[in-house]
């Protein structure tokens, strides 16, 4: 028969491949907790229109969707925030504010596979919700750099690119653009740093007809700092919003990552439901998608049926961030070792072996025996190719002495030690 | 706008439940490495046809199934030995044998909602690919039994029940069955211990018109021992299989769990695909599902296009367990707690908070601290109300001195402490 492969787009966790995954999502959940996030998961699964409500039905092509034998149809989730979302309001008066929540979920999407994104792939995910605090957003920002900080990645390595939403609304509504024309803005400005000056020039020309409104617009893209943009708030609510972006700059700079941090005028993330603070970590080469991108979202409960409630965070993936690790040489050799292999210097004594390898066991380190009977020097070979610390040989006449041979692969150090002493050695 | 629930059969895991999952699986782990096993994991989609060749197309009906864009069938995985198989065959002549390969899945199946079965769950898995030696069904036992020991139920609370295919084809083929006739004598078999012994009687009827042949087959159920089995087994191929279950039962007192293993003839498995010995563990009083089911099955490979690999392992699952130990009252408490939550006298000293939580933080520690500028109490209310061990008051006046004021919030003991002092301390 043939054989069947695995979907494209997916990965096949190898141990190797394991390996790298678990220490990904290890570093991640370490710092989620020490940053006082906790941990919460949703089903794989949600209600199709949970997905449909937040993004419209144009998200359908993009999930992978299926109807239950009730007819009712669903999908596999995503992203986690609408379940986050979903769980939050169902909760709602009873969770203690802020929730400061983290979740490490796997997500599928039915796009085609390509660098840096595939069908299914993990996400770490960290939300405060219930804080309109700009340092619930400073603490976001830093989480996130605080991870990729204790993987080695330095402010020569990535940086955090920050706007606010809220500042480019009311920096727009200062310009003269009405409010049901910010979408359109959005989008513009999302696509600028993706296409040539003169394809964005003509996609200006077509979106803001009006040449007094557009001029003033195509000044955006060239602001660099505060400064500049402060220059462009002519509202007091627009001043307002730029002295809270400085206020998290300062915060950020405090917490001792400002090295790391930029504001950037150019980051919209699309069209997604983001009320305030705005931010995307990208390689300083900026060869890569972005790693990880976030925002303060304040309106999301209320598109699931909840009330209004303040919220920011961010989701940061597991590929682009592997590509990234792998290319500047940052990702740790892993080996599966165990920590005895037990060895019987002849078949008689195989009773002992197997009573010794449960025993080290019940000490709580591994332990590991050929399942063939076979010379000694077969069973050493196999406790090196299973990267064994120590081989430890149970002799026929020694046994009887209550007594074996532990010897350290790495050296070839051995001594013979009494059983009862060796293992309570292990405790 | 109305609320969206969760999926029937789903579970959202808030941070307590989230918590529990957590204790289970990092035990499940940790029971496989101590036992020689390493991680490996699968996609959680994979080409429908994965499922169907194995198990027909009726699985289809308990499987969430999909298309994807190209067309192609696709399914979210119900159990991951098929997963494993494809795996395997794919590398087999580059995997150093016996495979010993552990994975935790979230499994998918599409039944109707009942006590111990939903429609989402973690499965442990330990699979031995690659042996044909009854060491290796004994590893498998023991892996399973190590765990749940490890949880504290003892062999009063729980009982492995085991039996073997190979020997009941063996003692059905010495009493006169036909090959093609046993899987009609296994279904009828695992049938017996559900219904009454009127029911049973008639379905034997049915199926074994040969009043001989259903009067030898109405002996099996009435099998207690394995000397009862010797009596039945007539042949040498018959008796060859029943010394083997003894020298199985044999290992499993020399790695000290007999006292949870006991012979069941009555242990079939269904129609899977085994071929050797199996076994289930249930709760003493069988008042719930089986905890867990595996056994060898030495052909799955070769269904899935490999050669023919010899393969012994089990299956786990969360909700069964859980039930289990929370009637057994052998379920912990869990609290999530943070270290550190670092507090303000005054609001000039914020950037101070700041700093301190972020340089615990970078010790490893968790910290937290308000996002409000309150008084004092308010704040000592969060720390309570987040669990904090420790709170740490950051004074207007002692830190000009470089101190802080260190609580312990379970005794109220509190000192004052050098800030440098202290956070050399945390390394």
């Amino acid at each position: 028969m043939s054989k069947i492969a695995a979907v494209k787009g997916t990965r096949d966790f190898y141990p190797d491949i394991m390996a790298v995954r678990n220490w990904i999502v290890d570093g991640w959940k370490d710092a989620s907790i020490r940053n006082g996030f906790v941990e919460y998961d949703s089903p794989i699964f949600e209600y199709l229109e949970l997905y449909t409500r937040k993004s419209g039905d144009e998200i359908v092509s993009q999930l992978f969707s299926m109807t239950d034998r009730g007819g009712r149809d669903l999908a596999i989730r995503p992203e986690i925030t609408p379940s986050l979302a979903r769980m939050v309001n169902q909760q709602i008066n009873a969770l203690p504010r802020p929730v400061k929540w983290f979740s490490t979920p796997r997500l599928c999407r039915a796009e085609r596979p390509q660098k840096g994104r595939l069908r299914e792939f993990f996400q770490w995910n960290c939300d405060i919700v219930g804080s309109e605090s700009i340092l619930a957003d400073a603490e976001s920002i830093y989480t996130a750099v605080d991870y990729l900080r204790s993987v080695n990645l330095t402010a020569d390595d990535i940086v955090v690119r920050i706007s606010s939403r809220s500042m480019l609304a009311e920096v727009l509504k200062a310009m003269g653009f009405a409010e049901d024309q910010l979408n359109t803005i959005y989008v513009l400005l999302d696509k600028k740093p993706k296409v040539s000056d003169e394809a964005f020039a003509e996609m200006a020309a077509e979106q803001v007809p009006d040449a007094d409104l557009r001029a003033k617009m195509m000044q955006l893209p060239e602001v660099k700092t505060l400064d500049d943009i402060d220059a462009l708030a002519h509202t007091d609510a627009a001043k307002q919003t730029v002295a809270e972006l400085r206020e998290l700059f300062t915060c950020l700079d405090n917490m001792g990552i400002g090295e790391y941090c930029k504001f950037d005028i150019q980051i919209v993330r699309g069209l997604a439901y983001y009320t305030g603070p705005v931010f995307e970590i990208f390689d300083r080469s900026e060869s890569l998608r972005a790693i990880c991108g976030g925002g303060r979202y304040d309106s999301l409960l209320t598109i699931l049926g909840g009330p209004k409630v303040p919220a920011t965070g961010f989701g940061m993936g597991d590929v682009v961030l592997e590509i990234l690790l792998r290319e500047k040489g940052k990702m740790p050799e892993f080996t599966s070792t165990i920590d005895y292999f037990v060895i019987d210097a002849g078949e008689d004594v195989f009773d002992r072996v197997l009573k010794l390898a449960c025993d080290i066991r019940s000490k709580g380190k591994s332990a590991s025996f050929s399942y063939k009977r076979q010379n000694m020097k077969k069973q050493f070979k196999q406790a090196d190719s299973q990267q064994a610390k120590y081989a430890i040989v149970v002799g026929e006449e020694t046994v009887e002495r209550n007594e074996i041979t532990v010897k350290e692969l790495a050296t070839g150090q051995q001594q013979s030690v009494n059983i009862e002493e060796f293992l309570s050695s292990l405790s």
